[in-house]
């Protein structure tokens, strides 16, 4: 019983990130329905949303003695105690958006606490639904050295019909959110593979 | 004698942007070398440094009755006024930085005033002197619809010796310079043959 | 009245590539789609297509005393001959195809005849329709001295109903070709554009 | 005794593919350098050179009744067979070569053989060394379900004094050869690790 409870592994804690810091944010909406998943149906992985707008642009002028401004200091511990990271990354003229890039250039700074986690990218747009800011994400994630799941990709076309979103920006498509969970699972499956050794 | 003076063309207008917003940045330094550059030996072309550290986060809730906020209007009015445009980009984790991005989507919002503006860019920094970052900004510019000259491109390797720039980020170096110069008149030239029609 | 017939400009010289050497692949099918609208109803502009299938390995073992192998050189000289470039990019694994780089490769040696050409792209296949190919080729041809054309983007979904291609692979919906006759016009102004200096 | 012998590891064995087919490829030497540097001083992983420049142009016309023609099952094999894969990948006109990519797309048809595994990239050239090539890989990596090691990367300035290569392109730096070492041990530590599962 005792050596049970010893072994039992703590939950994944996934650092969940917006790139758009709009209200009815389609992106956050998908971010809002992977927590909804994780509660209800995937024990051992929860999520905890990270805000991004209060976060001043990134200048090393700030950094004073080798201390970051509070806030700065605040989000990057955010990142630190996470397992993995979940980015939702809406496409911006083919690229990730401004206060994502500045967040991620934030938690960049030494020392890196992005380094060595798992991490995974949903996106809604319209075209390739967010498409190209993943790839562009994707390189970003090589300097930090993130560990992207390779399937399944999620891109979520928010414009055509049918819709995926109510007024509020929350999902309400079922197959998308299957698609969703398919990749909560490989990106859990995979934290727990590279945390094996 | 009137007649010439009719057909005289204006000076062409460049719009300089800087990812960096640090006061010492190298590659602010490259903007005012630049500059210097124009003035002293490029008869027709002049440069107008464009700030963009005072732009809010792009939030297109900001947006009120098809009016985007003053200090972002005023913004979009400088690069709408431009002929062409010069951006120096930084890399930061392999990418464009979240202040430069950030002002890029301000600009392309509807009606986008960076269509058909031919465009350079420069760049300085570790390792590839800041490429990575170019490559993405290149993809950007597809969808912002910005022509940008080919060759050369510039690439300014700031830390390796010798130095290149001085303790205030002014940039001391005279290859790097003719290089510059190289640029621009690469940029003159192709603004001039898009505008001939 | 004869001078007026002296300076009509010759017809503008397409040279049309497809990165798919199958016999019904639908990017040919694009290219085919592009020569039947050219000859039909864009008076000016006429499209020769280019075959890549012979062509060896790009080495340049093969390369004796400054000449390239035959093969090599006759498919040069109608790059050389062409005033501006139709790819058709099929997406293989997230990029261009080996044989249509292979052909780009050699056509670079030097001297690079594609040097200020101008440039379009179209693709068909799942998901993006071939996409995340056209921004390599986008960047491949920064070296290449390539002037893309930004818009419209043609982006074929070849698998979703309703059916876009025949058996044979021929084009047979009329929105797509469309959109292929408004990208051809696109290139014709450009190339216009940057012969008129 | 017996119990030791039961769970010693088997060497990892590595698939090396160069992307230039020329003797006296720069790319081919740091292959070389990469297995001389194993079986010297890297117990448990040997690398396995695999050719490449006889496979013909991918087309899937040659898949007859689901067997591809027996150069290409050859090929598929070895890469089947591998723990993980290094690729020295030469940069053409800013991206992977035809003959690299030719490969790569074969392997990946059904069933994709390079599904899960480890691999690293190290590249020689002008400029950033082939940078611009690992990048392109990357992407192309994510489709092919390859896991890349972020650190290090290695790229070789081939051009610059001091000479980095011998004329039958052998390199003879002691200071790359130690960078390509821990390039090696990185990719031993990660497949170690995804293995552990």
């Amino acid at each position: 019983m005792a050596a049970s409870i010893g072994v039992r592994k703590p939950s994944i804690k996934v650092a969940a990130l917006c790139g758009s810091i709009r209200r009815a944010s389609y992106n956050r909406g998908l971010l809002r329905s992977a927590n909804q998943i994780c509660a209800d149906s995937i024990p051992g992985m929860h999520i905890e949303y990270v805000e991004i707008d209060a976060l001043p642009f990134l200048n090393t002028d700030l950094e004073l003695a080798g201390t970051y401004p509070t806030v700065v200091e605040a989000f990057r511990q955010k990142i630190l105690e996470a397992d993995s990271v979940l980015f939702a990354s809406p496409e911006y003229n083919y690229s990730v958006t401004g206060p994502l890039k500045n967040a991620i250039d934030w938690a960049s700074r030494p020392p890196n606490v992005w380094a060595d986690k798992p991490a995974a990218i949903v996106s809604a747009g319209g075209g390739f639904g967010g498409g190209r800011s993943q790839y562009h994400l994707r390189q970003i994630g090589v300097y930090l050295d993130l560990h992207f799941i390779n399937k399944p990709e999620v891109f979520v076309n928010a414009f055509n019909p049918p819709g995926r979103f109510d007024s509020n920006g929350n999902l309400v498509d079922a197959e998308i959110k299957e698609n969703l969970k398919e990749l909560l699972l490989s990106l859990q499956a995979f934290t727990l593979r590279l945390q094996s050794c």
